[in-house]
């Protein structure tokens, strides 16, 4: 698909080290976290500045040659399986925290820097960049723009949305363009910052990223209620947030996924209750105290079977670790993994467990659901064999009948995780064909020739998961 | 330019005592709160729901008639004002809180419903919604969300944005489109919501809107810094975010505007100094003390004369009236006032305050500057005289300059008033060419017929101000 003089031309870009049209190299980035999605891309090139991106793009846009950006592919919608080939564009040279701008509170960076280097940057003076996706110790913070992550302290501080203020994106035209800037208010024209922010890629590539910073919070608590029955684990979620709480972080596991994550993690998590709720508070210590010692009369008041304050940060750093490990955890138990991320508001979530345990039995598959409670926001997880197809079909329709009852309770078909391939065949439940066709129009006006990321966010036809091989 | 055909289809659609073309009721209608803009539109209507709105749009998208949709008219960038003619659409039928959801947090309203009003029904069951346009007391939400609206407590709660959850849309197609939802965490897809917020109502007419609400900060203290230096008044901003405090509202006025605000309000407010701030924390009490008290001695330690706390709400609430009635104060001066929002990074406000000054000295006209310091946020106010072509063309010409100097600070031209007509022939200085095709191909993409509120935000020519009679 790329003539040997469409690849001089690129190379004479980035230079000979920094393309790679050899098999293994396609190999390595013909997959990305998503299970079932594999293609081989047609080369892979890792520009080494902004002026190169936009030169690629250009011939990219010329030759109709499609550009999928990525970072460390640890999506869960198949986002960065370039499932049409082209160019898997890498940024492994653009990879520089920029700038810390103490006085306005913002880190500039290029999209290749790991997110909890990140996190750990700006710690170091004070600051505080919270969205925190599981995957933040490998996942790049360009990916993490393109995907609008999310995180485990979503409910309180929101996700990634709400921390980008500024953008440099080449456009397909290889027009450079910068949105925004560190102003905390800015309204000259459209809100193009946020139209990239979780475009995932198919409107431009981001090259630079100004985010905003807040104060580090000084104290952190983290508590544990464990419960027999999962809609008195809903019930505190909504009785913590009625009283006016708003935690950092109330997290929930189910039975299943918490006998997987104590085999792996082996901190003395117990197995034998319904569900457990994981919850933290940050903030000045008095508050902090306050609100703990309020939600632990609240789920107690739920019929908490049991509700015990981490007594240090070694302890709390556990749990919150466990948490954490929840995917790795069950990804152990068989070969393929399947992780959804149906979204539902904060008070259908129990009615959205009960529906979710309902559909595993009804088509005998195994689901542990954990998540983030506070934001209606679940993981309901599928431990299976994808060469098994007689039992992945089940799971599809389970998938299916989850996704649809998530759209029925007022939710959405993901969260946090992005449409990408995975998603695709679903959205229009979600937005209905007339906003298909209005987020189609923008597509098209800013990238006419199809070539960022094509085939992710719109399907090609809809109602069904497509599994591509190339 | 509406033909009696079609005149007769709009009224079949929304009834005859809500189609009004009448020279009076035409007339009420040609100008908003921006000075300088007057232009008659054909017709006034008064749609009393969502498919009437859809109804009106395709016959205005069959015809080619621009459809104007306005609130209480209170922008201050010529945003309402009907400068092609065409429908200016009202909302006085569509004004219903619709549901306050308080297991969820969140709002549901439709447009017309006035700013205050919602804050109001909101605050009775111990919620809070932020954003607080000096307008609120009769703009409406609407408005809000299509020019973003800012206002003093932007600095730690932020923008309209930040609290638009989801939309109902009518599309210039007449399609009615739904984006996100009740949901902390949805990337299904665009942001679309976001986009439409601050679009001014050029992309589609909204029709409903979910917000998010947060719960009722528990107290609130105000306290006023008094300085004889302008800068002195700047590094106490500075220092004070430095040092990780993030005040609800840390708001800057200037000696003439202190004068003016003292003459009107007449609360005893000092006029000898050079600057104060009012500056406002919110939270849990304990919390409230310590800010307070550190940021009353970091502004002494920046040389403020006088740092004076307020000793009751009834003086609290003194002086936020006093700082919102600055517009209405500084108007009582001349027959003409002339608002601007140059804004810039924080860490840029002392220099911006030093130009503006500049400015006002080298075009000798007066400019008065109040703000959102914390935000960088400043607006220089010019009392004037429009039928004095002479002064009024160095008035344009002074706010050129502190246009020019504000980008040039890394600011924008507007940081919450919007583009309109008024600040379009700038955009350019902010966006580049190339961050305008985009915006322009998002437009055209959306609204191929340029039927939604045509001439905004898109200068026919750049770098002059349009001023229009028709």
């Amino acid at each position: 698909m790329i003539s040997n003089e469409v690849k001089q031309r690129l190379i004479s870009i980035v230079g000979l080290e920094n393309y790679d049209d050899s098999k293994a190299g396609r190999l390595v980035y013909s997959y990305d976290a998503t299970p079932q999605f594999q293609s081989l891309p047609d080369a892979v090139i890792a520009p080494r500045n902004t002026k190169e991106v936009s030169e690629i793009v250009k011939i990219c846009n010329e030759h109709r040659i499609p550009i999928v950006p990525r970072g460390s592919g640890t999506n869960l919608c198949a986002g960065t399986c370039p499932t049409e080939g082209g160019l898997v564009l890498i940024f492994k040279h653009m990879n520089n925290i920029l700038e810390i701008d103490e006085e306005n509170l913002t880190v500039t960076v290029q999209p290749g820097v790991i997110t909890l280097d990140l996190i750990k940057a700006v710690e170091a003076k004070g600051l505080f960049y919270p969205p925190d996706p599981s995957s933040m110790k490998i996942s790049t913070i360009g990916g993490s723009i393109n995907e609008n992550s999310g995180g485990l302290r979503g409910l309180k501080y929101g996700v990634t949305r709400d921390y980008v203020m500024a953008l440099e994106v080449v456009l397909a035209n290889g027009d450079i363009i910068r949105t925004g800037g560190k102003l905390a208010k800015d309204v000259a024209g459209y809100d193009l910052t946020r139209l990239f922010v979780g475009s995932e890629g198919t409107l431009g590539i981001i090259t630079e990223a100004t985010l905003k910073l807040i104060p580090m919070p000084e104290t952190k608590k983290t508590m544990l209620a464990l419960y027999q029955d999962l809609e008195a684990a809903a019930r505190s979620v909504s009785q913590i947030i009625a009283n006016k709480i708003i935690p950092t972080t109330l997290e929930f596991l189910d039975q299943p996924t918490l006998e997987v994550v104590e085999a792996y993690a082996q901190i003395g998590l117990p197995t034998d209750v319904k569900a457990v709720l994981l919850i933290e508070q940050d903030g000045p210590s008095e508050v902090v105290e306050r609100d703990i010692k309020k939600m632990e009369e609240i789920c107690k008041k739920e019929q908490a079977v049991s509700v015990k304050v981490a007594q240090s940060e070694a302890e709390a750093d556990a749990l919150r670790t466990a948490r954490r490990s929840a995917l790795s955890a069950l990804a152990r138990l068989k070969p393929t993994t399947i992780l959804e991320d149906a979204t539902v508001p904060r008070s259908e979530i129990a009615k959205m467990v009960k529906a979710i345990n309902e559909v595993a039995e009804k088509y005998n598959v195994k689901i542990c659901t954990f998540g983030h409670a506070g934001d209606g926001n679940l993981h309901p997880t599928c431990p299976t064999d994808a060469r098994d197809r007689e039992e992945i079909e089940r799971v599809e329709k389970a998938f299916e009948e989850i996704f649809a009852k998530a759209i029925e309770l007022g939710g959405t078909i993901t969260g946090e995780h992005g449409v990408g391939i995975m998603k695709a065949p679903y959205l229009e439940w979600k937005l209905g064909r007339e906003g298909i066709a209005a987020m189609k129009a923008i597509k098209n006006a800013l990238d006419p020739n199809n070539i960022m990321n094509p085939g992710k966010v719109f399907a090609k036809s809809t109602r069904k998961r497509v599994v591509i091989t190339r």
